[in-house]
């Protein structure tokens, strides 16, 4: 963190599982605390596949780059501070294709040279696998918790609980799980449909003996939204039960 | 490869994007391949997050060692040779937490260690990011196409487009883009539901000069298959297809 910033708290989303949610869900906990009243800031820290700005609508911004320091962008409605590397790059689907060591230290000076305004809360999102950035965080951030996200797919959990050991290896505190695309509702006959199989949060929080911190389901219209860049119109109760527990820590 | 296998194609799934169902196509398109006569290997080389043993439920077997080489699991019904990192590791639940350059070099010596059966194709199920692994591939493993998968969100298709440039970047042939979980259908009313976002396959193939080789739904079914571990036993037409497409590269 650069030296001209404070934060109160850091938490880092992680899941080990590319694609059940950790970008969309780190991005609505931060909107969730912003609306609890909380100065926010995001950190997209998935530096070859980062997707934040896209959601807040912001990915043709720039972030104001002075001596010292890189300033964040803010978004249009809740005036959260975001950084990505996508918001550095000349063209947004240009690929970072960097080796580890170099993604490593790309993620510190993005983490050393951001001037923060002064947020309470840092939500970091964190790329898939138990390889270099996630081990860069986990090693060299000060964390407050760790929020872990998963779908209800035994063939995802294994990949997760490969996350969590990582996690508790590096001795690092786990706020609890969130449960993510469990299930949709029809919007033909209104039914529930479980799509990746039946909902297990509470099963899966207890046998590993950790909170569980509520389900979300996959809704249609959040993925609108995530598209649109409109991602901060989004609201649903269960999701701000979700930021009260993360609040907690 | 090790000297003592020779292989006749090989092709990588790969997406940049975790979770559209990189690992489930993979082993989906061995099985279709399979099915139409051919000889077939599969490597997961997904080091830090491997999936492909449990969805053909075995997990709990253990590649033959012998001096040389590393002989590869064949599955129950099929017979498809298998290899895969997790097949290596004492508990399958144990995080691989290294760095890139250690990353890489598993992955490089599992890809010379390992003898294979004289498969007729092999199939390579990339993890995602454009990171070290990704990388690895496209340069050192000679390689007959690149068979993308994407799934119909606009977050999703900026970060699979940075993979496709990766791959155009590093000289790599793509085969052709599969569209993923671009439906479902509710099991209550039979009505086919858009999780993501429109169906957009074809547009996006034209707009990037690709060929485009099939969509396929988020079907819970499969999803199930892939927990019981009885991958080999899902069908359909449209993955017949798809498979027929690759196999005339």
């Amino acid at each position: 963190m650069s030296r001209y910033s404070r934060i109160e708290k850091v938490f880092a989303v992680m899941s080990g599982k590319g694609g059940v949610g950790k970008s969309t869900i780190s991005a609505l906990l931060a909107c969730e605390l912003a609306r609890k009243g909380k100065r926010v800031g995001i950190m997209d820290t998935d530096i070859t596949g980062p997707s934040i700005p896209t959601m807040f609508g912001i990915e043709g911004e720039r972030p104001e780059v002075l001596n010292p320091g890189i300033f964040p962008v803010k978004t249009k409605t809740l005036g959260i501070e975001v950084m990505s590397i996508n918001l550095i790059l000349e063209r947004p689907d240009q690929p970072v294709i960097w080796r580890g060591p170099l993604l490593s230290k790309a993620l510190q000076e993005l983490w050393e040279e951001t001037v923060w305004n002064d947020p309470e809360v840092l939500i970091l999102d964190v790329p898939p696998g138990t390889g270099d950035i996630p081990l860069t965080i986990l090693q060299t951030i000060p964390l407050t918790g760790v929020v872990i996200v998963f779908s209800p797919q035994d063939v995802t959990l294994l990949v997760v609980r490969k996350a969590i050991h990582m996690v508790e290896d590096l001795g690092k505190p786990i706020v609890g799980l969130v449960e993510n695309m469990s299930f949709t509702i029809c919007p033909h006959c209104h039914g529930k449909i479980t799509l990746f199989g039946e909902e297990r949060g509470h099963l899966v929080a207890s046998q590993m003996s950790l909170p569980f911190l509520g389900s979300l389901p996959l809704d249609p219209e959040l993925a609108k939204h995530c598209d649109a860049g409109t991602i901060e119109e989004y609201e649903n109760e269960e999701l701000s039960s979700i930021a009260a527990k993360v609040l907690e820590k």
